[in-house]
C-alpha cells in the first residue's frame, strides 16, 4: 500500500503542474496565491490514500482530490473575510493582500473550479462523489453561520459546540475519505465505515486543536497560545469551564473574559489557572480520547482486507499528535 | 409544444413547493427572501422550454432548471455586495438587510444547493450538463472581474466591454438553453446552435438593456432612467460616444462625466443631448439588431422538426422588446 508521504508527495506534484493563471488575472493571482500558501493537504491525500486502500487506482482520483484541496481552500479564503482573519499560514490574507471583493469573487470562482475538478470523477463514481460533496459543502456552510452565531449567543451549550464542529471540520474530513473510497471501489458498508472514521477523527482533532491553542508547546504547535482566551471564543474549554465553576472561580472567569480586557497575558495565565484548577484539561483530553476510540472503532468494523490498516493508523494518530 | 407561460406557472409552482427552512435560519431565511423576490426566471423556463423543443420531457428537466435559478440568484446576491446596491426588485438587498457575512455565507450556501439540484439530472446528462454549467459558473465570476476593473480602468475599448458582457450575462443565457437541449436530448450540433441563439441573444439583451437606461420610457422599462450615466458606468453608450465625439462635444462628455457630480438630472440630460448628437442611439440599435439577426440565424440553422420554432422565437422577440 502507498505511504502518505509518497501520495503527497505525487499530490503537490499534480498541483503544482495544474495551470490556474487565466485571465483576468485580478481573480486568478489570488487563486493561485492561495493554493501557493501550501497547507498539509490532509484531505486530499487521504482521499487518495482511500482510494489505494480499498483496492482502486489512486490516479484515477487525482482530480477529485484536487476539487476537494480547491474546495478546503474556498471556504478557508471567505471565512477570513468573515473571521476578520489578517493572517493564514504566516502571510496576508487575500481579503487584506487585496480587498473583500477580490476575496469574495476568487472565493466564488475557487468554488466553481473546485466543480470543474470534481467532474472529472469517473463517470460511475461520478453521481455519488457529488451528492456527499454538495452535502457537505452546504454543511460546511451551516458550521460556519453556526460559529459566527456563538460569538454573540449568550447561552451556547457543549452539545451546540459538538454539532458546529461537526459539521464545521468533521464532516469534511469523512467525506474526502469517503470520495476515496467510493472511487477505489469499497462496498457500502465500508464506505458508510470509513465516513465515520473520518468524521470522529476530525472531532478528535478539533477538540486537540483547541486544547493545544492553550495548553500547547508553542514550538511544537507552531503558533502562538493563547489566542482562543483573548478572543473569547466558546470552545469545549470555555464552555466546560463555564459549567464546572462556582463561587470564586466562576468570578475569575467572568471577571477576565470579557471584551478588550486591559492586559491579555494576564487573562491567558488567569484563566489557564482556572482550566487546570476546575480539571478542563483532563475533561477535554478524555473527550478528544472518546472521539479517537470511536474512529478506531470504525476503523476496525472495515470489512475490506486488501490492505492492512497501519497506514490509515499511523495517520490517525499523526493527526491526533500525543506528543504536546 | 409547451407555452412559455405554463411552463413559468409550472416553474414558479415547484419553487413554491421546495422546503429551504433549515437550520441555522440566519443562514436560509435570506436565501429564501432571495428566491422570493421573483424575477422574471427568465433562464429556468428556457432550460425548460428548450428540453421540450427538441422532445424531451420538461419535468425532467425540473430540478436543473431549479439549480439554474438559484445559481443566478447567487450571483445576484454576491454581486450586490461587490457593488455596494442597497436595492433589489424593489427590496433591500440582503447585505443591506441583515450584513456582508450573511450574505457571503447565504450566498455560498445557494451556489452549493445548485449543485445539488443540477446534480438530480439523469444519469445519462450528468456529466455534460455539469461541464457547461462548471464552465459557465467560471465565466460569469470572469465577467464580473472585469466589470469591477473597467470601473477604475482608464482605457477600455469596446471590444473589452463586449467581452466583458459575453461572459457576465450572455453565456449564462447560452447555457441554459444548452442544458435544456441536452436534456432533451438534443445532437450535439444543435445543442452548439441553441447556445450560439441563446449567447446572442443575450449580447443582445444587455446592450438593449443599457440602451433602455438611458432612452427608455421609465413606466415601460420599469425602472429610472440614467442610473448609468450617474455612474459614469462605461457602457457601449459612454465608449462609443468617446470613440466619435470630438472638440466641443468631447469636451461636453469629459465635463459632466465626473464622479459626484454636482446637478445629476442636468448631467444625465447633458449626456443624453450629446448621445443623440452624436448618433450613439443609432449605432446602438444597429448593434443590437445585429446580435439579434445573429441569434436568429442560429436558431434558423437547428435541424430538430420536433416542434416549430415559433414560441423560441416569440420569446426571444419578447427578451429584446421592441416597444421602446
Amino acid at each position: 500500500m502507498q505511504k502518505f508521504e509518497t501520495l503527497l508527495e505525487e499530490f503537490c506534484e499534480f498541483l503544482n503542474n495544474e495551470n490556474l493563471n487565466f485571465e483576468p488575472k485580478e481573480l486568478y493571482k489570488p487563486i493561485s496565491y492561495t493554493l501557493d500558501l501550501g497547507g498539509k493537504r490532509i484531505r486530499p491525500v487521504m482521499a487518495l490514500l482511500c482510494c489505494n486502500f480499498f483496492g482502486g487506482d489512486y490516479k484515477e482520483a487525482m482530480n477529485t482530490a484536487m476539487g476537494i484541496e480547491i474546495f478546503h481552500n474556498f471556504t478557508l479564503l471567505h471565512d477570513d473575510i468573515m473571521d476578520d482573519a489578517p493572517i493564514r499560514r504566516g502571510k496576508e490574507t487575500v481579503y487584506k493582500k487585496w480587498d473583500s471583493n477580490i476575496a469574495i469573487l476568487s472565493g466564488d470562482t475557487m468554488f466553481a473550479l473546485a466543480y470543474q475538478y470534481i467532474t472529472k470523477t469517473k463517470i460511475e463514481h461520478l453521481k455519488k462523489t457529488l451528492e456527499i460533496f454538495n452535502k457537505t459543502a452546504i454543511e460546511v456552510c451551516e458550521g460556519q453561520q453556526f460559529d459566527m452565531n456563538y460569538e454573540t449567543e449568550e447561552n451556547v451549550s457543549i452539545e451546540d459546540y459538538t454539532k458546529m464542529i461537526k459539521l464545521k471540520t468533521a464532516v469534511f474530513l469523512g467525506a474526502s475519505l469517503k470520495i476515496g473510497a467510493i472511487i477505489g471501489g469499497a462496498s457500502q458498508k465500508d464506505v458508510d465505515n470509513i465516513y465515520y472514521f473520518g468524521e470522529y477523527l476530525g472531532m478528535a482533532f478539533q477538540l486537540q486543536d483547541d486544547f493545544l491553542d492553550v495548553f500547547g508547546d508553542e514550538e511544537k504547535f507552531g503558533k502562538k497560545t493563547g489566542g482562543d482566551i483573548i478572543s473569547n471564543k466558546k470552545t469545549y474549554l470555555y464552555l466546560k469551564a463555564f459549567e464546572l465553576a462556582k463561587g470564586n472561580d466562576l468570578e475569575t472567569l467572568k471577571k477576565h473574559f470579557i471584551p478588550n480586557h486591559s492586559d491579555n497575558n494576564k487573562k491567558v495565565e488567569k484563566i489557564k489557572e482556572a482550566y487546570l484548577k476546575l480539571g478542563v484539561d483532563k475533561h477535554s483530553e478524555e473527550e478528544i480520547n472518546e472521539y479517537y476510540q470511536q474512529a478506531m472503532a470504525y476503523l476496525d468494523k472495515i470489512e475490506c482486507r486488501k490492505n492492512n490498516k497501519s497506514e490509515l493508523k499511523s495517520l490517525a494518530g499523526r493527526l491526533i499528535r500525543r506528543d504536546y
